[in-house]
């Protein structure tokens, strides 16, 4: 297995002066992911948890629907190759995965799922409620979390909560990857998504929210800015978005109700 | 023309209680780019320079050679389409197109350039050498320019400069796309990007330090940090890179030669 981050001699300059010191670096680990003997695409992900990055991403891709589908899942991890045998996959159809894999890159492809995803999207109608005060704490805990951040700065996390705490973390330099990833663990091991929190340290497009949507999560919390797309998405989808997390403050963006302020 | 942004009312919740305010948040844009009447890709973007965009995008993706061979570039932005008819484009082998713009993407791909656009990268081989301290005040300028980020927090920015001044600056809610947005601009306005600097406020992957290649930029500036793939591609293909430019410090990763620091 490739490590998650390597050491690299670096000439820092500052008011001081220069000297050499040593960095720390997050490593690009390529991971193809080879479905039913048909190559599918190539993910740069972080070197970890690929087994759940490469089915929360088949999900999320709509490629698989539950699992039960999935036979066998195959890494190796030298070559950087999973090879995932599936039950219920028809012939994938080029033309279609490759709207639908470019619109799941990052600023690539809107038509596709605004299309036939949203209209499909059922709107989550979890009645949970969560305190501010204890958003900000699961925010506080999350970013206690981010070890490779700290150490790197060159990577996105994602949490699953519930109101007391991280039940799932993750971290990777994409922050598709790290949601996937998240979602990919809660597949096979069974963990619900319902009536729970996704905590996110990247910003939040439509792709990211519909993403959201489709594991049925009622409350996605950001550290970044939403985009216009993200708030009409999460505005019609019946989810509590809260963004620009930051010290004692946060935006509700849409779904307020959830969101208990502190001595309510 | 679509705004670049939008107005929404948002709860903001602080220690202060709760309050409705109005929020500027950034704009999501669907353009799908049309080369010779075979539809591309839809890139979700700002909508703004959507003629650099679609310009550098191509090229970038060495779809383009040369400004010659663009022979029309008709926008509908209101429908969020532009039509290219350009001369010297094959028939788009949809199979290497797939692999290649997946490439493109945040977090995908990485087998493709690694095998054959590195390969065929030349090395940049430039003399010019910059001063830590006109680097610092370049990255000062752009982030009193960063005007959409200042309003949203939700874009990233990129800058063409000489060692004194910004030169052609751009936001966009993709990293790729504000630095496309750069060269597009450059390529139909005949502004050289040779012994120049790019600054981008984004990470530095891989596939952002091949695009600077491409260009033949021998400075790479980043408030942000490398992965270990942007380090040793810099290092083999002759550019600085210089990483988390924040106050008076700054890390140069590779070809250090060519920052001088204050005082020598």
């Amino acid at each position: 297995m490739a490590n998650e981050t390597e050491k690299v001699s670096v000439l820092r300059l500052s008011e001081d002066g220069k000297k050499s010191i040593e960095d720390v670096v997050v490593t690009e680990f390529p991971l193809t992911i080879i479905l039913n003997n048909q190559e599918l695409v190539t993910l740069l992900c972080s070197p970890t948890n690929l087994k759940y990055l490469t089915i929360g991403f088949l999900f999320s891709e709509g490629l698989l629907k539950s699992k039960d589908e999935v036979e066998k899942v195959i890494i190796d991890d030298r070559k950087g190759i999973v090879r995932v045998e599936a039950r219920g996959v028809g012939d994938l159809d080029r033309d279609v995965l490759f709207k639908r894999l470019i619109t799941s890159g990052c600023g690539r492809g809107a038509s596709f799922y605004s299309a036939s995803d949203v209209r499909n999207q059922v709107k989550v109608t979890s009645q949970i409620e969560i305190s501010s005060h204890a958003i900000l704490a699961l925010v506080n805990e999350f970013q206690q979390r981010s070890i490779l951040f700290k150490a790197t700065g060159g990577v996105h996390s994602a949490a699953l909560c519930d109101a007391r705490d991280i039940l799932v973390f993750s971290e990777d330099i994409g922050r598709h990857n790290a949601i996937d990833k998240i979602f990919g663990e809660c597949l096979l091991e069974d963990i619900t998504t319902d009536s729970r929190l996704i905590i996110t340290s990247g910003r939040v497009s439509s792709e990211i929210l519909l993403k959201v949507a489709k594991r049925n999560i009622p409350v996605l919390v950001s550290k970044s800015a939403p985009t216009d797309s993200g708030v009409h998405l999460a505005n019609d989808l019946g989810i509590t978005l809260v963004g620009f997390v930051r010290g004692k403050r946060m935006n509700v963006y849409t779904n307020s109700w959830r969101i208990v302020a502190n001595g309510e």
